[in-house]
Protein backbone atom coordinates (compact mmCIF):
# COMPACT_ATOMS: atom_id res chain seq x y z
CA UNK A 1 0.00 0.00 0.00
CA UNK A 2 1.58 3.37 -1.16
CA UNK A 3 -1.47 5.73 -1.49
CA UNK A 4 -5.12 6.49 0.87
CA UNK A 5 -7.40 4.67 -1.23
CA UNK A 6 -9.71 7.23 0.18
CA UNK A 7 -8.37 10.40 -0.49
CA UNK A 8 -4.86 9.61 -3.26
CA UNK A 9 -2.47 11.36 -0.62
CA UNK A 10 0.61 8.82 -0.24
CA UNK A 11 0.26 7.29 3.30
CA UNK A 12 3.15 6.25 6.05
CA UNK A 13 3.52 2.45 8.01
CA UNK A 14 3.86 3.66 11.57
CA UNK A 15 2.17 2.90 15.03
CA UNK A 16 -0.99 4.65 15.42
CA UNK A 17 -1.92 6.92 19.06
CA UNK A 18 -3.60 4.37 21.35
CA UNK A 19 -2.59 1.12 18.67
CA UNK A 20 0.18 -1.25 19.36
CA UNK A 21 1.29 -2.58 15.61
CA UNK A 22 1.86 0.13 12.88
CA UNK A 23 -0.86 0.42 10.38
CA UNK A 24 -0.92 1.93 6.95
CA UNK A 25 -1.73 5.62 7.78
CA UNK A 26 -2.76 9.24 5.98
CA UNK A 27 -1.91 11.93 7.65
CA UNK A 28 -3.84 14.37 4.40
CA UNK A 29 -7.45 12.43 5.66
CA UNK A 30 -7.03 10.69 9.44
CA UNK A 31 -7.99 7.25 7.65
CA UNK A 32 -6.12 4.33 9.32
CA UNK A 33 -5.88 1.58 6.53
CA UNK A 34 -6.26 -1.74 8.67
CA UNK A 35 -5.78 -5.18 6.86
CA UNK A 36 -7.28 -8.66 7.61
CA UNK A 37 -6.75 -11.93 7.29
CA UNK A 38 -8.58 -13.64 4.27
CA UNK A 39 -10.89 -16.92 4.66
CA UNK A 40 -10.15 -19.67 1.64
CA UNK A 41 -13.18 -21.76 1.78
CA UNK A 42 -13.79 -24.90 0.10
CA UNK A 43 -15.29 -28.68 0.16
CA UNK A 44 -14.30 -32.09 0.27
CA UNK A 45 -16.56 -33.85 -2.10
CA UNK A 46 -17.23 -37.17 -1.40
CA UNK A 47 -18.46 -40.09 -3.33
CA UNK A 48 -19.35 -43.51 -2.20
CA UNK A 49 -15.45 -44.41 -1.32
CA UNK A 50 -13.62 -41.68 -3.65
CA UNK A 51 -13.39 -38.29 -3.07
CA UNK A 52 -12.85 -35.31 -5.57
CA UNK A 53 -10.00 -33.98 -6.34
CA UNK A 54 -8.84 -30.71 -9.25
CA UNK A 55 -5.83 -30.51 -10.68
CA UNK A 56 -4.69 -26.52 -10.75
CA UNK A 57 -4.26 -24.51 -14.12
CA UNK A 58 -3.32 -21.70 -12.78
CA UNK A 59 -0.40 -20.29 -9.94
CA UNK A 60 0.94 -20.97 -7.50
CA UNK A 61 1.33 -24.71 -7.93
CA UNK A 62 0.01 -25.23 -11.02
CA UNK A 63 0.03 -28.72 -12.40
CA UNK A 64 -0.52 -30.24 -8.25
CA UNK A 65 -3.54 -31.53 -6.90
CA UNK A 66 -5.91 -29.91 -4.69
CA UNK A 67 -9.55 -29.29 -3.12
CA UNK A 68 -12.02 -27.21 -4.55
CA UNK A 69 -11.34 -23.77 -2.60
CA UNK A 70 -10.88 -19.95 -3.01
CA UNK A 71 -10.97 -16.58 -1.30
CA UNK A 72 -14.41 -16.14 0.15
CA UNK A 73 -16.32 -12.89 -1.03
CA UNK A 74 -17.83 -10.12 0.47
CA UNK A 75 -21.68 -10.43 0.67
CA UNK A 76 -21.70 -14.36 0.85
CA UNK A 77 -21.71 -16.70 3.78
CA UNK A 78 -18.79 -19.67 4.42
CA UNK A 79 -21.54 -22.08 3.54
CA UNK A 80 -22.29 -20.61 -0.13
CA UNK A 81 -18.34 -19.32 -0.15
CA UNK A 82 -17.60 -23.37 -0.30
CA UNK A 83 -20.36 -24.43 -2.75
CA UNK A 84 -19.78 -21.84 -5.43
CA UNK A 85 -15.66 -22.39 -5.37
CA UNK A 86 -16.69 -26.13 -5.99
CA UNK A 87 -19.09 -25.19 -8.76
CA UNK A 88 -16.22 -22.71 -10.28
CA UNK A 89 -14.14 -24.79 -10.31
CA UNK A 90 -15.27 -28.73 -10.50
CA UNK A 91 -18.51 -27.67 -12.19
CA UNK A 92 -19.82 -29.80 -9.77
CA UNK A 93 -22.99 -29.90 -7.03
CA UNK A 94 -22.84 -30.42 -3.48
CA UNK A 95 -24.45 -30.99 -0.17
CA UNK A 96 -23.08 -29.59 2.44
CA UNK A 97 -21.65 -31.40 5.79
CA UNK A 98 -20.56 -29.67 8.52
CA UNK A 99 -17.15 -27.88 8.52
CA UNK A 100 -14.38 -30.32 8.90
CA UNK A 101 -10.95 -28.44 8.37
CA UNK A 102 -10.07 -25.12 9.75
CA UNK A 103 -6.74 -24.34 9.25
CA UNK A 104 -4.74 -21.21 10.47
CA UNK A 105 -2.01 -19.67 8.17
CA UNK A 106 -0.89 -16.86 9.96
CA UNK A 107 2.56 -16.18 7.71
CA UNK A 108 -0.09 -15.63 4.81
CA UNK A 109 -2.98 -14.33 6.64
CA UNK A 110 -5.34 -16.91 5.40
CA UNK A 111 -7.90 -19.36 7.49
CA UNK A 112 -8.90 -21.94 5.45
CA UNK A 113 -12.09 -23.67 6.33
CA UNK A 114 -13.11 -26.61 4.19
CA UNK A 115 -16.37 -28.55 4.60
CA UNK A 116 -17.04 -32.25 4.25
CA UNK A 117 -19.68 -32.52 1.55
CA UNK A 118 -21.90 -35.12 -0.69
CA UNK A 119 -21.35 -34.83 -4.28
CA UNK A 120 -24.66 -34.71 -5.83
CA UNK A 121 -26.36 -37.26 -8.71
CA UNK A 122 -24.26 -40.19 -6.63
CA UNK A 123 -25.27 -43.14 -9.47
CA UNK A 124 -23.47 -40.61 -12.15
CA UNK A 125 -21.82 -37.95 -10.54
CA UNK A 126 -21.42 -34.73 -12.57
CA UNK A 127 -18.43 -32.88 -12.70
CA UNK A 128 -15.86 -31.48 -14.78
CA UNK A 129 -12.96 -29.07 -15.14
CA UNK A 130 -13.71 -25.45 -14.72
CA UNK A 131 -11.39 -22.47 -15.68
CA UNK A 132 -9.01 -22.52 -12.98
CA UNK A 133 -8.59 -26.25 -13.25
CA UNK A 134 -6.94 -28.77 -15.69
CA UNK A 135 -8.73 -31.96 -14.94
CA UNK A 136 -11.02 -33.35 -11.80
CA UNK A 137 -10.87 -36.58 -10.74
CA UNK A 138 -12.49 -38.65 -8.53
CA UNK A 139 -9.41 -40.75 -6.21
CA UNK A 140 -9.73 -43.71 -3.87
CA UNK A 141 -7.59 -43.66 -0.87
CA UNK A 142 -5.07 -45.80 -2.09
CA UNK A 143 -5.32 -43.44 -5.66
CA UNK A 144 -4.36 -39.89 -3.98
CA UNK A 145 -1.57 -38.46 -5.67
CA UNK A 146 -0.08 -37.54 -2.09
CA UNK A 147 3.21 -36.40 -3.46
CA UNK A 148 1.56 -34.13 -6.10
CA UNK A 149 -1.05 -31.86 -3.60
CA UNK A 150 -1.16 -28.20 -3.85
CA UNK A 151 -0.58 -27.41 -0.21
CA UNK A 152 -0.12 -29.34 3.00
CA UNK A 153 -3.73 -28.11 4.37
CA UNK A 154 -5.01 -29.67 1.30
CA UNK A 155 -2.76 -33.05 2.39
CA UNK A 156 -3.85 -32.01 6.19
CA UNK A 157 -7.38 -32.60 5.47
CA UNK A 158 -7.48 -35.80 3.33
CA UNK A 159 -5.30 -37.45 6.05
CA UNK A 160 -7.65 -36.53 8.38
CA UNK A 161 -10.91 -37.65 6.15
CA UNK A 162 -8.84 -40.69 5.79
CA UNK A 163 -8.48 -41.70 9.11
CA UNK A 164 -12.00 -40.42 10.60
CA UNK A 165 -13.79 -42.69 7.64
CA UNK A 166 -11.67 -45.91 8.52
CA UNK A 167 -13.21 -44.80 12.78
CA UNK A 168 -16.80 -43.72 11.43
CA UNK A 169 -17.14 -46.22 8.44
CA UNK A 170 -17.82 -45.20 5.12
CA UNK A 171 -21.32 -46.45 4.74
CA UNK A 172 -24.76 -44.47 4.29
CA UNK A 173 -22.51 -41.42 3.64
CA UNK A 174 -25.60 -38.85 3.52
CA UNK A 175 -25.71 -36.14 5.71
CA UNK A 176 -26.38 -37.41 8.86
CA UNK A 177 -23.44 -39.54 8.63
CA UNK A 178 -21.22 -36.15 7.56
CA UNK A 179 -22.14 -34.58 10.98
CA UNK A 180 -20.58 -37.27 12.90
CA UNK A 181 -16.94 -35.99 11.42
CA UNK A 182 -15.66 -33.86 13.78
CA UNK A 183 -14.05 -30.49 13.18
CA UNK A 184 -10.16 -30.34 13.09
CA UNK A 185 -8.70 -27.45 13.80
CA UNK A 186 -5.24 -26.74 13.24
CA UNK A 187 -2.33 -24.31 12.59
CA UNK A 188 -0.29 -24.42 9.85
CA UNK A 189 3.12 -21.70 9.83
CA UNK A 190 5.14 -22.34 7.36
CA UNK A 191 4.67 -24.39 3.63
CA UNK B 1 -12.84 3.15 -2.53
CA UNK B 2 -11.83 5.95 -4.62
CA UNK B 3 -8.15 5.77 -5.36
CA UNK B 4 -5.54 2.87 -5.86
CA UNK B 5 -3.64 2.23 -2.77
CA UNK B 6 -0.93 0.85 -5.26
CA UNK B 7 -0.49 4.01 -7.70
CA UNK B 8 -2.79 6.89 -6.51
CA UNK B 9 -4.78 6.49 -9.78
CA UNK B 10 -8.62 7.33 -9.28
CA UNK B 11 -10.24 3.66 -9.81
CA UNK B 12 -13.60 2.59 -11.27
CA UNK B 13 -16.18 0.25 -9.89
CA UNK B 14 -17.21 -2.51 -12.89
CA UNK B 15 -16.79 -6.32 -13.98
CA UNK B 16 -13.26 -7.29 -15.19
CA UNK B 17 -13.14 -9.32 -17.49
CA UNK B 18 -13.21 -12.83 -16.96
CA UNK B 19 -14.97 -11.79 -13.76
CA UNK B 20 -18.79 -11.69 -12.22
CA UNK B 21 -18.91 -9.52 -10.05
CA UNK B 22 -17.72 -5.86 -9.97
CA UNK B 23 -14.16 -4.47 -8.29
CA UNK B 24 -12.46 -1.75 -7.81
CA UNK B 25 -10.12 -1.34 -10.87
CA UNK B 26 -7.26 0.95 -11.14
CA UNK B 27 -6.67 1.63 -15.34
CA UNK B 28 -3.67 3.14 -15.01
CA UNK B 29 -1.61 0.12 -13.17
CA UNK B 30 -4.04 -2.79 -13.84
CA UNK B 31 -4.54 -3.40 -9.90
CA UNK B 32 -7.89 -5.14 -9.53
CA UNK B 33 -8.58 -4.75 -5.73
CA UNK B 34 -10.08 -7.50 -4.09
CA UNK B 35 -12.89 -6.67 -0.98
CA UNK B 36 -13.14 -9.72 1.37
CA UNK B 37 -14.75 -10.39 4.74
CA UNK B 38 -13.48 -9.93 7.97
CA UNK B 39 -13.15 -12.25 11.13
CA UNK B 40 -14.67 -11.26 14.35
CA UNK B 41 -12.36 -13.18 17.21
CA UNK B 42 -13.70 -13.65 20.74
CA UNK B 43 -14.35 -15.61 23.76
CA UNK B 44 -17.15 -17.38 25.79
CA UNK B 45 -15.45 -17.21 29.08
CA UNK B 46 -16.53 -19.81 32.08
CA UNK B 47 -16.29 -19.62 35.28
CA UNK B 48 -17.71 -22.37 37.70
CA UNK B 49 -21.81 -21.55 37.25
CA UNK B 50 -20.90 -18.12 35.53
CA UNK B 51 -19.94 -16.30 32.35
CA UNK B 52 -17.59 -13.13 31.68
CA UNK B 53 -19.07 -9.73 29.99
CA UNK B 54 -18.12 -6.57 29.01
CA UNK B 55 -20.16 -3.60 28.90
CA UNK B 56 -19.06 -1.83 25.84
CA UNK B 57 -17.64 1.70 26.10
CA UNK B 58 -17.25 2.35 22.59
CA UNK B 59 -19.82 2.61 19.60
CA UNK B 60 -21.55 0.90 18.31
CA UNK B 61 -23.67 -0.45 21.04
CA UNK B 62 -22.21 1.46 23.45
CA UNK B 63 -23.44 0.57 27.22
CA UNK B 64 -24.86 -2.85 26.20
CA UNK B 65 -23.18 -6.22 26.74
CA UNK B 66 -21.01 -8.28 25.05
CA UNK B 67 -18.14 -11.12 24.73
CA UNK B 68 -14.73 -10.21 24.45
CA UNK B 69 -14.32 -10.35 20.85
CA UNK B 70 -12.48 -8.16 17.80
CA UNK B 71 -11.46 -8.19 14.33
CA UNK B 72 -8.63 -10.76 13.75
CA UNK B 73 -5.09 -9.34 12.92
CA UNK B 74 -2.73 -10.50 10.13
CA UNK B 75 -0.18 -13.03 11.60
CA UNK B 76 -2.20 -14.01 13.91
CA UNK B 77 -4.00 -17.45 14.23
CA UNK B 78 -8.38 -17.33 15.48
CA UNK B 79 -6.69 -18.89 18.76
CA UNK B 80 -4.71 -15.89 19.41
CA UNK B 81 -7.16 -13.52 18.10
CA UNK B 82 -9.74 -14.51 20.50
CA UNK B 83 -6.80 -14.82 23.72
CA UNK B 84 -5.96 -11.41 22.73
CA UNK B 85 -8.90 -9.64 22.02
CA UNK B 86 -10.11 -11.05 26.01
CA UNK B 87 -6.83 -9.62 27.32
CA UNK B 88 -7.64 -6.36 25.89
CA UNK B 89 -11.22 -6.10 26.73
CA UNK B 90 -11.49 -7.64 30.18
CA UNK B 91 -7.94 -7.74 31.09
CA UNK B 92 -8.59 -11.56 32.09
CA UNK B 93 -6.38 -14.90 30.70
CA UNK B 94 -7.95 -17.86 29.68
CA UNK B 95 -7.47 -21.37 28.40
CA UNK B 96 -9.26 -22.03 25.13
CA UNK B 97 -11.71 -25.29 24.41
CA UNK B 98 -12.93 -25.39 21.36
CA UNK B 99 -14.45 -23.38 18.64
CA UNK B 100 -18.03 -22.97 19.74
CA UNK B 101 -20.05 -20.50 17.21
CA UNK B 102 -19.46 -19.90 13.78
CA UNK B 103 -22.22 -16.70 12.81
CA UNK B 104 -21.94 -15.52 9.15
CA UNK B 105 -22.71 -12.39 8.54
CA UNK B 106 -23.10 -11.51 4.86
CA UNK B 107 -24.72 -8.68 5.58
CA UNK B 108 -22.35 -6.87 6.63
CA UNK B 109 -19.38 -8.87 5.77
CA UNK B 110 -18.40 -10.63 8.79
CA UNK B 111 -17.78 -14.32 10.49
CA UNK B 112 -17.99 -14.29 14.13
CA UNK B 113 -15.61 -17.06 16.10
CA UNK B 114 -16.40 -17.09 18.94
CA UNK B 115 -13.95 -20.03 21.32
CA UNK B 116 -15.79 -21.39 24.59
CA UNK B 117 -12.60 -20.73 27.23
CA UNK B 118 -12.21 -21.34 30.81
CA UNK B 119 -11.43 -17.96 33.15
CA UNK B 120 -7.94 -18.91 34.54
CA UNK B 121 -7.14 -18.58 38.45
CA UNK B 122 -10.88 -20.02 39.32
CA UNK B 123 -10.51 -19.80 43.12
CA UNK B 124 -10.11 -15.71 42.49
CA UNK B 125 -11.06 -14.51 38.62
CA UNK B 126 -8.61 -11.85 37.95
CA UNK B 127 -10.32 -9.24 35.11
CA UNK B 128 -10.95 -5.95 34.85
CA UNK B 129 -12.49 -3.50 31.83
CA UNK B 130 -10.04 -2.13 29.17
CA UNK B 131 -9.77 0.49 27.43
CA UNK B 132 -12.76 -0.33 25.29
CA UNK B 133 -14.89 -1.72 28.07
CA UNK B 134 -17.14 0.30 30.80
CA UNK B 135 -17.10 -2.54 33.04
CA UNK B 136 -16.58 -6.64 33.13
CA UNK B 137 -18.42 -8.72 35.43
CA UNK B 138 -19.53 -12.35 36.30
CA UNK B 139 -22.75 -13.42 35.03
CA UNK B 140 -25.13 -16.54 36.49
CA UNK B 141 -27.47 -17.39 33.85
CA UNK B 142 -30.38 -16.47 35.72
CA UNK B 143 -28.58 -12.64 35.86
CA UNK B 144 -27.76 -12.41 32.53
CA UNK B 145 -29.26 -9.17 31.10
CA UNK B 146 -30.83 -10.46 27.45
CA UNK B 147 -32.37 -7.13 26.68
CA UNK B 148 -28.90 -5.83 26.92
CA UNK B 149 -26.67 -7.46 25.01
CA UNK B 150 -24.95 -5.44 21.89
CA UNK B 151 -25.67 -8.20 19.00
CA UNK B 152 -27.57 -11.32 18.11
CA UNK B 153 -24.54 -12.98 17.54
CA UNK B 154 -23.91 -12.56 21.65
CA UNK B 155 -27.27 -13.64 22.48
CA UNK B 156 -27.20 -17.03 20.15
CA UNK B 157 -24.07 -17.49 21.67
CA UNK B 158 -25.25 -17.54 24.84
CA UNK B 159 -28.41 -19.30 24.12
CA UNK B 160 -26.56 -22.22 22.31
CA UNK B 161 -24.09 -22.33 26.40
CA UNK B 162 -27.12 -22.49 28.52
CA UNK B 163 -28.89 -25.31 26.36
CA UNK B 164 -25.86 -27.18 26.30
CA UNK B 165 -24.53 -26.57 29.85
CA UNK B 166 -27.93 -28.40 31.12
CA UNK B 167 -27.22 -31.16 28.25
CA UNK B 168 -23.66 -32.05 29.33
CA UNK B 169 -23.56 -30.68 32.51
CA UNK B 170 -21.74 -28.09 34.35
CA UNK B 171 -18.96 -29.77 36.98
CA UNK B 172 -15.18 -30.25 36.04
CA UNK B 173 -15.19 -27.60 33.88
CA UNK B 174 -11.78 -27.90 32.26
CA UNK B 175 -10.94 -27.93 28.56
CA UNK B 176 -11.35 -31.83 28.18
CA UNK B 177 -14.92 -30.85 29.29
CA UNK B 178 -15.24 -28.16 26.95
CA UNK B 179 -14.68 -30.55 23.84
CA UNK B 180 -17.86 -31.98 24.54
CA UNK B 181 -19.75 -29.01 23.29
CA UNK B 182 -20.24 -28.76 19.73
CA UNK B 183 -19.71 -26.47 17.20
CA UNK B 184 -23.09 -24.63 16.60
CA UNK B 185 -22.43 -22.91 13.11
CA UNK B 186 -25.49 -20.07 12.44
CA UNK B 187 -26.04 -17.29 9.47
CA UNK B 188 -27.29 -13.87 10.69
CA UNK B 189 -29.02 -11.88 7.64
CA UNK B 190 -30.06 -9.15 9.71
CA UNK B 191 -29.32 -7.33 13.07
ZN1 LIG C 1 -6.42 9.82 2.93
ZN1 LIG D 1 -3.16 1.71 -9.73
Amino acid sequence: MNFCSHCGAPVRFAIPLDDDRPRYLCDNCGTIHYQNPRIVAGSLPVVDDRVLLCRRAISPREGYWTLPAGFMENGETTPEAAIRETREEACAEIELGGLYTMVDLPHINQVYMIYLARLRNDLEPAFSAGPESLEVRLFREEDIPWSELAFSTITKTLEYYFRDRARFGRDALDVQHLALYPLHADVIRRW
